[in-house]
């Protein structure tokens, strides 16, 4: 089984490109513009071959513009006319825009498209950013919160320490295996080589946000651009071999969260084994996985939900070094959310982009020595939309 | 030549709904979950029969909500884990969401989708609204400005004005067929017979709101919701024969005013040609056109770029009486955004849904006397995001 044995048709990512993620000079307009045109380069296509654009962004007040899916036709006047159209799930906007570029190619609507994530945070002030992220919650959209979008995620921290007893070393060991792998990302965020002593103390330099997550718990507010290109067929030009879409699975749960178990991250279990399943694949046969860990305690929970443990017991990946680097199956080699940074709607297409540049082999310094087969988990709120890419060579 | 010959399948409409438009007391989730529900059960299906659902919404700020696309599971449980997309195009975000509906279900990764289109707007206060509207526009965005949108269209009108005479008699028999129509269209905004004198005269009733537009050259500020759902077979039980999408078109302009003729609506031309060459149809063989007159110039232009008349000849479909309800293709039967109103995210859903009220003979007061194939045609900004399709029973 396999996506193409379900839909009849090849979806490859033939071309990619990453802007560094941090607090960035450029506008918004300029991310999506060079990330968007430097993937069309490395797909060896140009601007004119592209047949729709998808441009996963959040927004949410962030950035004035609410109305930016042309932003990429700027790349090029060889894209004037093209369909463009932003889509917008969340902290999953960008796999929301990969998920429906590559819908388009099995429809036949379009045989190449340009896929953007692209978010422009800095600039809007902590104040707009922490009003656009609370506005990806039922409950506290439109109200004021202290902690932010982090007590929502603390409130996760403090369900798995009252039912499975208290994960703070641990959420301090996922954070100082996320400082350490991003230390061999040069686009990642933050590139400090924080120990999980450090990571596991709260002090003036590593302060509480939402007890009982520490900053070390927290993805950081970043500006940053990826993009993909996707197509039915491999582009002989192309820079790389292609990485194809093997299996993907998309499921969402319900809003409010008095509707869902904040330890069970119910959908995510059903788009993993939705995308899984397409594939044709068992967990063991991943070679690594990005996975959605905008905090330590999402990580620490994916391992449970997604099957690397048993639930409860997400710390043994840890303890036997499985997720490591050097483990048997590493999670966020590169550096993840937490590390690598967080621009929402870029973050799915980062993911993808990623994982493709290990599957052939051009991670840099981020390389693992066997990358043939990768899982993509992305999700936006807290497990309510949740995006799921097996992807293979 | 349909869009059946060209993607191997077909696309149908097999059930509808729309609220009222104006200023409701609903909140989003309930014009979300009542228009949806509605829609299924129109359909003969239940929730859980659902594959995807896609909503189409522009938000900018009018909503704290900011990640809505899971709304529409609030229906109901059947509902649980489909995957939801939110899509966004500005004021074409309604037929954003039908168009990737139907990508979907060409693609072969959904057979029957929901596809709601929403917006509430009047809770958010004339500043929000204003601001929101003017986040569509590239250069505006972020700015104030005392005409807002309104001035994006004023200078439209001044620029055909200058191009081509004084259009404002013009304007004010457009106003008037809107208004006109209106009065048959339970779900309108407007229900007032205004006639051309008392649109065409600048009065306390009826004051320049962006010179040389007047109140009744505007579309109001709504709220509403409508749905559809679509097929890839008709439904046995289904209240209503099922529509047809003949063909589809999408193009996207340029999005700085300054990189577009005002007067060309150029990638509306476009996309009015893709999805007319797909149906294998000429305007000629349209019984009737739902198109995007949130403004009386937007309509104008619209008869001029559709080849309804010649450039700079609109008025002739007028003086004719062609585009009237009796006359021999009425253009916006239902009374158009001008009347009925223009929740934004809900407008393209809409006009779908009002098309096949026609098609199916079920339109009420509304309801031609012949109602074969219809166009919607739906836009974002200023011609910048561009949807065409064309129905038939």
């Amino acid at each position: 089984m396999s996506l193409r044995d379900v839909y009849g048709g090849d979806v490859l990512i033939s071309g990619w490109a990453h802007s560094p993620f941090g607090r960035l000079d450029a506008t918004l307009e300029r991310l999506v513009v060079e990330t968007g045109s430097a993937a069309i380069t490395d797909a060896g296509l140009e601007p004119r071959d592209i047949d729709a654009v998808f441009l996963g962004q959040f927004n949410a007040g962030m950035e004035p513009l609410a109305f930016a899916s042309s932003l990429a036709l700027q790349i090029s006047d060889g894209l004037w006319g093209k369909p463009a159209t932003r889509v917008e799930n969340a902290c999953a906007s960008g796999s929301a825009a990969v998920h429906q570029g590559l819908t388009a190619i099995l429809a036949g609507t379009a045989h190449r498209v340009l896929v953007v994530g692209a978010e422009k945070m800095t600039a809007a002030g902590a104040q707009v950013v922490g009003a656009g992220l609370l506005g990806a919650d039922y409950d506290l959209a439109g109200q004021s919160s202290s902690t932010g979008f982090a007590g929502l995620f603390a409130t996760v921290a403090r369900a798995y320490n009252e039912r499975h007893g208290d994960c703070a070393d641990t959420l301090a060991l996922i954070a100082a295996k996320s400082h350490s792998n991003a230390l061999a990302n040069p686009y990642a965020h933050l590139r400090k080589d924080y120990d999980a002593a450090f990571c596991g103390t709260v002090s003036p330099a590593n302060p509480l946000v939402a007890a009982p997550l520490r900053r070390t718990d927290c993805s950081p507010v970043s500006d940053g651009a990826a993009a993909l290109v996707l197509t039915a067929e491999a582009v002989t030009s192309a820079t790389h071999p292609p990485v194809r879409f093997l299996g993907v699975g998309h499921a969402n749960d319900h809003l409010p969260s008095s509707r869902r178990d904040p330890l069970a991250f119910a959908a995510t279990e059903l788009a993993w084994h939705r995308a899984l399943d397409q594939a044709g694949v068992d967990l063991a046969d991943l070679s690594f996985l990005e996975v959605h860990d905008c905090f330590t305690i999402a990580e620490l929970v994916l391992y449970e939900a997604l099957g690397i443990t048993e639930r409860g017991k997400g710390r043994q990946a840890l303890d036997e070094g499985w997720v490591l680097r050097e483990g048997r199956q590493p999670v966020n080699p590169s550096g993840g959310l937490k590390s690598k940074g967080h621009p929402v709607g870029a973050t799915g297409v980062s993911q993808h982009v990623l994982a493709a540049m290990q599957l052939t082999g051009t991670a840099g310094d981020m390389q693992l020595p066997r990358a043939d087969l990768a899982a993509v988990h992305n999700m936006g709120g807290l497990a309510v939309a949740n995006y799921v890419s097996v992807l293979g060579r």
